[in-house]
């Protein structure tokens, strides 16, 4: 059963739906689910995500999309997606020394949970690599220091190229503006506190001086300013007093691995579109 | 700004939402938010949630719903259903003697965050009467015991007469297949367990002798077969060893009260459908 | 039965277990539960909370406290606490205009699940007076304006004088240094955010504007700096891109009166301890 | 820093905490944690455990054990067990084809979090042999068909010898009373429902019949009556209509996993007690 999905933004507008929806009909594409969201009926933005079987499509692809983009996303200012279930995206990861991100997402993938191609692990230690290859997958090493940052920017920026989407799965470097500008994918982090608090360095050392009842971790796509990007999930755990935040980091990490799965799986799903710093999640 | 919402049900096939949207965008009608779900594309049941501004309407109400009727439900085999805002429906509640569901819905609704007129509290017992009427709503105490069921039975259809919805806010006796078959209004029933865990009587003091580490709520629609009805929501909290039946009580109360309120304003707002002894929530 | 509890803390060293439970046991007071914990077992701060019954205790109350003072908490530098239970605390709640967190504690207190005496409401606003009174309770409005704070505080103070412990159930004004130093008891507050998210005004909105996937609460003693004092308790609840700050607000409310509800209940029965701006919460 | 724990349980009476309290303070024995609890101070069952450092005993393990026993544990009918940190305790894993519970365990031991020896991993197919070697564990394939099932438990029995805990990480073999009895240690399994909802076959299948709204999953010991041993712990996450069988099995994982390392830590952690049934978990 070959099967795609539509996701569409644009100012709200009356005709929307009746619009793509008889478009679809047309082309005997049967819609097997569809979310729509308005920030505002009068004058605010319109998001959809439509899923679709196109086993009886009476076009080409190709013809869908050009024609999709003359009848329909131009007369209406949408920015849209077609995307091809057979096309899988294609998925790098970066990582520094924690695996507990990293090999859930292995282990999910290897399952079948996320639906794309692990091209590379690239990581600022050598210390993953036994583990990553046990799963087929290439590793590689690119060391990081003060110094030779830019270079190893470069080098990232060469082994990611052609990647769809990449994954900080406990990346500890920050990226700099110019490899953001790019990298030419979005880049999704795990920030291991429930942001906007403890953004920054040492978020359980700090949650456990503040004395917090709940520790938490964040999944967000990466903006040139640090922890402020658009938020894709987030999750919680009890703690007590009688955890020290080496303790607190044991909670966390159940909760960071969980909650970035949750947001990769998601965004290859292709269920989460940004809006102004936020995102919809459908 | 005038609102209204349609929920439908049918036999799925291609074409749906075209027709829907279109139908609706004719007489400008302006789809604010729109839901679906599919239990299978091949042969399934299809359900629709569509909310929708009629500022601009340009035929009138009646006019919108046979229209409705004849063009597009009576071809595709719909059940359906159009509710404007402007008319909410009357809701009853039946309690005994826990007062926790009961002032939390009275609460709710005083505070606005139910949009229904509460037309009566019929009770089994007096001790809540001023609690009820300092809320401005009228309180009907009808006594039952084993011999005057049926008197009482009969005397609570006459004063839920006209009801389009009965809460059972602990109210503990149970309906009979008659009352069912008469009251002309689904019923909404709070259980203190997380269904089909302690079905039946006593579930706190079961929970507790099954030494289970949480205990939960279901709100459900009543059908003749006891807590067996379509589950609307469940909730659930933490629990240990130390808590004794009342403890789990004591606990149970705050998860009751927040299921079955979720529970009242979902229907409220017409976002549960029934699908052979389930209900899809949009 | 009589019962009594006892709640400590002192440097840590080894021993103060012994020496309690020796103390208690040759005046015949029976332990019924016993939690203790420990910062640092070399160096620490050691903290206690036993509750036992004192049926068949061999000396006055009176005696006991001296006695215990004299031979244990003296000799172990201890900062201690005794309190027997058929003497409750007296409460006094303080309320702006939103009545959510104010009438759970109320209900909650009637229906006995905080073993306390409430003996008055004050509020800055005239609004909740029918509610409150309609429990018994006495509620005094006190007026605050800029020009008149210090004025208001000096009355509010009159009016709380003789309370064990003070309650913000909602309670808009900031408490000034001097209020906070003559009133003589400790003081609850909830607050409408995950804290250290969102401390000071209208946190609802500010959470939207960042795309928060979650809402929480926190209830903590109030000092001098805002929002920042020792949390005792923090909950927290799911929401998506659809909820506005209203509909945030409208979750929160659900979690503001549960998290207040077990930080005061939790107070009132002697769980928390303050250690250095966090709590130990037994 | 030498560390052990006890664990007691025995008929409730005074003096209990003062009697061990005093026994460990005269040899030296700094207690750091302590937690009890009693079923009814009137002729209950009295549970406790205690976690200590040992580095400055005045007497050797052996003697403290002896003079334990006939001292303190014996006068008071105690049920005990006294455990040095230092020996480890020895676990065996039986597992069938899903990898995900196997997996979070291996890696959980492997990161340090489990504090035992993973002696060996038995299944009764050959599935997963390479990656539990990869972790330096031996696996040995014990097939088992409805005619082979006494030996294959018998040739179990000899790989299981001297193992202190079996966990089975979904393990779909039923294992009979015979074996129950002679493996000589307790049993801890996952059940992949919210027991006693959904005991016996195929939960998640039955689970989306019923149309519940959260799936759980459930961490006992094992009796000899089907998922009616005694609860650890349990999970639950939420569910949607839009679910079915294979994603709840998939949204399951995430709770099973996690459900049962904890259990397991907790039980190695010496937190785990039975009473009738029950667990105490401290």
């Amino acid at each position: 059963m070959a099967a795609a999905r539509l996701l569409v933004s644009c100012p709200d507008r009356p005709g929307i739906i009746a619009a793509v929806s008889r478009f679809l009909f047309e082309r005997e594409v049967n819609i097997v689910s569809s979310d729509q969201h308005s920030t505002d009926p009068e004058g605010g933005t319109f998001f959809l995500r439509m899923a679709f079987t196109v086993d009886h499509l009476t076009v080409s692809r190709e013809a869908l999309a050009e024609e999709f983009a003359r009848e329909v996303a131009q007369p209406m200012g949408m920015t849209w997606r077609l995307r091809h279930l057979d096309e899988p995206p294609r998925m790098a990861i970066m990582v520094s020394r924690e695996d507990h991100c990293l090999l859930d997402l292995l282990w999910r993938w290897r399952r079948g949970e996320l639906d794309c191609d692990v091209g590379i692990v690239v990581s600022n230690h050598p210390d993953l690599r036994a583990d990553v290859e046990s799963f087929g997958v290439r590793y590689e090493h690119v060391p990081v220091t003060p110094d030779t940052k830019p270079q190893a920017e470069a080098r990232a920026l060469e082994l990611l190229a052609g990647s769809d989407v990449v994954v900080l799965a406990r990346y500890m470097q920050i990226l700099t503006r110019d490899f953001l500008d790019r990298v030419g994918a979005p880049v999704i982090n795990i920030h291991h506190s429930f942001l906007p608090a403890f953004a920054g360095a040492d978020p359980y050392r700090r949650a456990h001086d503040r004395g917090v009842k709940m520790v938490g971790a964040t999944a967000h796509y990466v903006t040139e300013e640090l922890d402020a990007g658009p938020i894709i999930e987030q999750g919680i755990e009890r703690v007590t007093h009688r955890d020290d935040p080496a303790a607190l980091a044991h909670v966390g990490r159940d909760v960071e691995r969980v909650v970035l799965a949750r947001a990769v799986r998601w965004h290859l799903e292709d269920r989460v579109l940004v809006d102004e710093g936020k995102t919809v999640v459908f």
